[in-house]
């Protein structure tokens, strides 16, 4: 069977299934966006990793290396922040064509390194391959974390809560298709160069039962905690904080705003910073949507499919 | 510049020179093979990353998935041999094609837990991503080790020493390009699927004053020791262990057997486990390799480059 046939979760299932850790440290292994193992009583490890590929995650025409290296750090740097955690330490591939220009890797490292300094993450080493067609750029973060913030944690009754607005990538995607890099847009910012929520995840794990980064849009995180959670949801659509100029289509279904989608208890939700209740879960396992006029639909999953 | 101008080791100088770590729980960052963290007082954690490109690492008309996955894992298992260190956990990142077929995931994943299992490895996360033209396979090799084995700690004096044949992967591959697999024998095993030299690189930490995996051929472990450590070297090419059917040109140029080169006080050397005294290191800064008939030449790097 092709892989574009199974989808990405189908085969993330299967090396799942294929993948049980046999070490008892190992706390969240295969599955979930950042591995977690348990270092010491207190304390936990964290371990992600995350890729952009040419013409399918960045197009050279839209993105400059130093925004490529930017975001390559905020895409990993987001991941942590889902869990609550503390980054610290950096590998990066770097899968270069023959005629690249050691000026954009300078820029690259550039982009890394502005973001790295603000959140105090050191590069400490990587690997350089020859990529004959398309460049590539993979990053490995280890971060620390006290406690861990799984996504299977939501209960009915909790409070559904977005962290951040939603959308603004997705539009930003859209400008810069129409428009070039001419648009320069807050939307388009947040698509080059997103701000991962770091400290937001770090005070919202006192408080999470279950906690995602919205990389691949609104309608999956939430597939995504009440699969884990088997649990369901209600979301009302008129709550969700969109962006300025994003639809609420691109919030669903467009991705890569790096925001933070959580649930806790319903009386905990006022001690989320920048947090919106969206919804509530339920013992359903259907996650409703209901529109402005309280038309309930099924929220199906549009969002990007790698294959 | 082009970075093909530039070179591989030009670009890690540019790479190194630009992120020295903040950190002082860093005790090794860029430049080598395997970055190591300080964890407590007794202990350290490795971390480090392999890249296999289809087309430049591996063509699919030699490489079987399963073998792929067996030699993913072992070129990282070999950078935390050569740190004497003990392998852990595993992240893997899948770049593929939409038609690649699931059953060669499965294939490649069954490889990699072959060898996960001799080794105590945990498989606990990743990443898939479209690769449109080439696949490509990343692992992050998490370790841990009780202490540092630096590239840069040969001392004038010291013995020059090599764990294990060297040639073998060389010839293999010079085989399979010529009778392609067909030509089943111990050289293309050991190019297809390496072993990495986990318990000799443990015992020998305990006497090496440097040590280095072999992914480049011997010319190249030579020449970082001696640049690393600031000396020189006499090398007598008719001490090189050549695995049977192996050239001295593929032991010292050809690359990718993943034993292990290293340096210890010359009265260790009979400690070191199927270790052969090759040479010794000298305060000149040339590496000189003597030949059958006493003549001394200056070791050139022929080795693999990138770009």
């Amino acid at each position: 069977m092709r892989i574009s046939r199974l989808g990405e979760f189908g085969l993330i299932d299967t090396i799942r299934k294929m993948n049980p850790a046999k070490n008892k440290d190992v706390v969240i292994g295969v599955g979930d966006d950042t591995a977690v193992i348990r270092n010491d009583k207190s304390r936990y490890i964290l371990l992600t990793t995350d890729t952009l590929v040419e013409n399918v995650h960045f197009n050279l025409k839209y993105f400059t290396f130093f925004e490529l290296g930017w975001k390559l750090l905020a895409v990993n740097l987001s991941d942590i922040a889902a869990m609550g955690g503390i980054p610290k330490y950096a590998l990066v591939t770097l899968g270069l064509k023959k005629n690249t220009d050691v000026s954009d890797i300078k820029e690259f490292y550039d982009g890394i390194r502005s973001l790295a300094r603000k959140t105090k993450v050191d590069v400490i080493g990587g690997d350089i391959v020859n990529s004959p067609n398309n460049l590539f750029f993979t990053m490995d973060l280890f971060g620390v974390a006290e406690k861990v913030v799984r996504r299977s944690g939501a209960r009915p009754g909790d409070a559904v809560i977005s962290i951040g607005k939603i959308g603004a990538s997705s539009a930003g995607l859209t400008a810069l298709k129409k428009h070039g890099r001419k648009a320069m847009t807050s939307n388009v910012a947040a698509h080059l160069m997103p701000s991962p929520m770091l400290k937001e995840g770090r005070l919202a794990s006192n408080y999470a039962t279950s906690m995602i980064d919205n990389s691949d849009g609104l309608a999956r995180c939430l597939i995504e905690i009440c699969r884990e959670s088997k649990v369901g949801a209600r979301i009302d659509a008129s709550r969700i904080p969109l962006a300025a100029g994003a639809s609420i289509e691109q919030a669903l279904d467009g991705g890569e705003d790096y925001n933070l989608i959580m649930t806790a208890p319903m009386g905990k939700a006022r001690h989320i910073n920048n947090g919106t209740v969206i919804g509530e879960i339920t013992r359903s396992k259907k996650i409703m949507l209901i529109d402005r006029t309280g038309k309930e639909t099924v929220l199906k999953d549009k969002g990007y499919e790698h294959f």
